[in-house]
């Protein structure tokens, strides 16, 4: 057995079953390996923007990580700004990048680079297999690696001749250390804040936003009078219907300030003390109030179900029933096509368990608000603010979850970025229903432009955030990579289009003038 | 004036008038400066990997750098795989990338990332701005840096503040040191080789590619009986009627050992020792025989054209005439289209003066030998075996040399990776006639599967290389992005397309099933 077949068997033994691949010469063997290992599977991304998004998507639906599979310095360079965001949503991650064999490293092939230094600003555990021996045991080492704390992006590189050379067969899956349980100080310092008498509020983010976390939070915030709140940006809220309601901090620094204004406690629970997106001329970068004071009480990588039960326990919310958002969805609506009418539409339509991909930046600021009451559906967001992770998230959401309907919400600045994950969504007959809001434009920098001081724009900047000139037509663009697709200039077309393509299997584009 | 208008003075002041663009938030302030100075024209594009190769194409056609304009790490990892390639071309390159404000980058936001660690693996030169006064500076001397040497890539990190501050006024353009003559040692030594009897190879790259340098060295070979090539990939070739010949060592590694399997001594100009292009199983990764002797004469950042000049002197040249390819075009071919007779439509029609940008991989082989007695031309290649060059380096040749026509021999496997640069072809009226070589599949891996001993492939690992199911419908695509296009299913319609579209302006888009 060779290298590359020890560690898909490792991979598949530590629970490892999707690879989003897109691979070249030094990976042929871990691709050929495929045909003699059960229990892989593996999907073709036509970009590395679009395996390393997919790859994100899978593993925050399913919280384990999946593989991708890519080549060398470049190839782990174009998955680099989605590996960002998993990064930022704590997705577990194992990335396989073939390199050079050993011995070709030492010249300046073509493709040499340094693939570790590209590897580590957005990974927390970079390893390179120094021989076809050590592939199965570095393999199972990244496996717990992506798992460890948090959750974090693994990536292993993998010289060719390791791949090829005779290995000692796989290893054993490494164990991963359950998550620590937050101290009895901590949770002290909790109560204490919650019975402060002042305003407080319950930030929950990561682990602590799924329905049963969140009922727990709730009940507290009840029995302390005390709110809750969640993070801009957010990697999978569980939501709708028969769960609680949570709204997020808003992400223009001033309407968030104001959000804030009158805490002046904040318990953190899976997440960290919250920032500004971006600084601007004048405004701070931090959004809470300076008086207040923040307790950091169960951190991203602490058991997060077990803190929030002390807690429970410990104010004696136990007993006392969760804010829970009853069904209620929007009428359908009439009339033109804005941001609320396109958010009404989805709310009123939106399928019982269906998981929700919002990339819609600016545009889609309607739909959020008009789906509180739709049933119950996950939330996946943008975290880390580098765009063009939306087709590929959905995507991967839509291989983890082939039984759930994906609707992915994405703007058409942002969606140019990784457009050929749609390919992907047509190969794999995934069931995702995308809409593109299409302003044409980059909107959010026409505010960013005036947010940041800069006024009275001209024409040579005002060009470079107009995608007008020429228009995209993203029906054309989704035919071409094999997506069904209709342009809805109506709210009656919306409606039609998009009822109709929830219920049925595969994928379809919807392209909205907006 | 803000540090962001110091810097674009300076940029200009510089010699850098073009700026590619893909900006975010972080930039808006070097965007709003464009209004305010005239001689920088700035281009967008709808995904970083497209602004960066598009700097490559425009400085290979101009020797000078463009600007790129970039959103933090993320929009830098974008751009990564095409820097490589420019880092491989020895192109010079200035990026800008936009950092959050200096203030902001101690705290975890979002976007926060190790800019300079994600800069250096493909940049000979990084520095961040510490303060809106340095900017100018900083600016100056990443120009410089970007010329330095054999040329490279130059990232300047700008934190959002330095470029809003108020800054000191632009800085004065940096010198950049003459590139230095080669010693008379290295020249006695280059002398002694091609005097020695024994067969001779004079290896010819980056500068020395140039008509006039591989003038001399055709001089140089007749005179001592030695023979010319060229690496397998170039950053520009001048070729065609009127100029020498140029062929280069072949890819395949078994191809290029016998190619080569005579020379006993190799005078390098302008390149180094030739290395495989990957290392496989049992093959060496040197191309040269093992008891060939090297001589590094002309390094690539040496001054090629003296060197060339000295080293004709010395061996007598001067007055031998050297190997001139006569104007010779195909015959227009009919039949089924094969590379052969895509091949000899390109030898047939192209116009004279064009810049050909070959990313065609396996299926375009049949251009470049049918284009040898083609009117005189520019042939751009990927440089560093990093695919999705193709388009945007058409599109930066395109801009730097409005008046040629541009035809991108482009495979459809790599076209994927950044098919945005359709885009700005179609908004700055481009001409550029792209050819997809529409196969399906990534064919090279079909070959390179075989190559590295992964033989009887299954169905898992033939599908990651299959590009079918479904079909990419490039028509659609381009015409997504507003350029007109057409399939040619015929070897009579390729002539009727290409015959026309290398004569009007504006870009086109043939897709040839082949």
């Amino acid at each position: 057995m060779n290298g590359a077949e020890s560690l898909v068997r490792t991979l598949v033994a530590s629970g490892v079953d999707t690879c989003f691949a897109n691979p070249g010469t030094s990976e042929m063997h871990f691709v050929a390996a495929l045909d003699r290992v059960a229990g892989m599977r593996c999907v073709l991304g036509l970009f590395e923007g679009v395996v390393s998004g997919a790859a994100d998507g899978y593993a925050r639906m399913t919280d384990k990580p999946a593989a991708t599979l890519l080549h060398l310095g470049p190839g782990l360079g174009n998955a680099l700004a989605n590996l960002h965001n998993a990064r930022k949503a704590n997705t577990p991650v194992v990335n396989i990048v073939g390199d050079h064999a050993t011995h070709h490293r030492r010249y300046d092939a073509p493709l040499t680079s340094d693939v570790e230094g590209v590897a580590r600003p957005m990974s927390s555990w970079v390893k390179t297999s120094m021989d076809a021996r050590s592939v199965a045991r570095d393999g199972a080492e990244a496996v717990a690696a992506s798992l460890a704390g948090a959750g974090g992006v693994a990536t292993l590189i993998l010289p060719a001749d390791t791949a090829w050379n005779e290995s000692d067969g796989p290893a054993a899956p490494v164990p991963v250390a359950a998550r620590p349980k937050v101290s009895d100080d901590a949770l002290r310092e909790a109560v204490s804040a919650l019975r402060s008498g002042e305003p407080t509020l319950i930030l929950v983010g990561g682990r602590a936003q799924r329905a049963r976390t969140m009922e727990l939070a709730s009940r507290i915030a009840e029995t302390c009078g005390a709110r809750v709140l969640g993070p801009t940006s957010n990697a999978r809220i569980e939501r709708g219907a028969g769960r609680p309601r949570l709204d997020r901090i808003f992400y223009v620094v001033g309407r968030a300030l104001e959000q804030l204004s009158d805490i002046r406690r904040v318990v953190l629970v899976g997440t960290l003390e919250p920032v500004a997106f971006f600084a601007y001329p004048g405004k701070p970068s931090l959004v809470l109030p300076p008086e207040c004071q923040v307790h950091a009480f169960a951190k991203p990588e602490d058991d997060i179900l077990d803190a929030l039960e002390r807690l429970a326990d410990a104010v004696g919310a136990t007993a006392t029933s969760p804010l829970i958002q009853p069904l209620s969805r929007p009428d359908l609506p009439s009339g033109a096509i804005t941001p609320e009418t396109i958010g009404a539409v989805v709310g009123a339509l939106l399928p019982e368990n269906a998981i929700v991909v919002d990339e819609s930046i600016n545009a889609g600021r309607g739909v959020y608000p008009a789906t509180i009451g739709a049933p119950a559906h996950d939330w996946l967001q943008l975290t880390g603010g580098s765009i063009g992770i939306g087709l590929p998230l959905a995507t991967g959401a839509a291989v983890a979850c082939p039984d759930r309907p994906v609707v992915a919400l994405q703007a058409d600045g942002s969606g140019m970025y990784t457009l050929q994950a749609l390919w992907t969504q047509a190969r794999e007959n995934l069931n995702v229903t995308t809409i593109i809001f299409s302003n044409r434009a980059y909107a959010s920098l026409e505010t960013e432009l005036h947010n940041v001081g800069a006024t009275n724009p001209g024409r040579t900047a005002l060009d470079m955030l107009d995608l007008s000139r020429p228009d995209l037509d993203w029906v054309k663009l989704a035919e071409g990579m094999g997506v069904e697709a209709a342009r809805a200039d109506t709210v009656e077309k919306l409606i039609d289009l998009f009822g109709q393509s929830v219920k049925r299997p595969g994928p379809f584009l919807i392209e909205v003038p907006c």
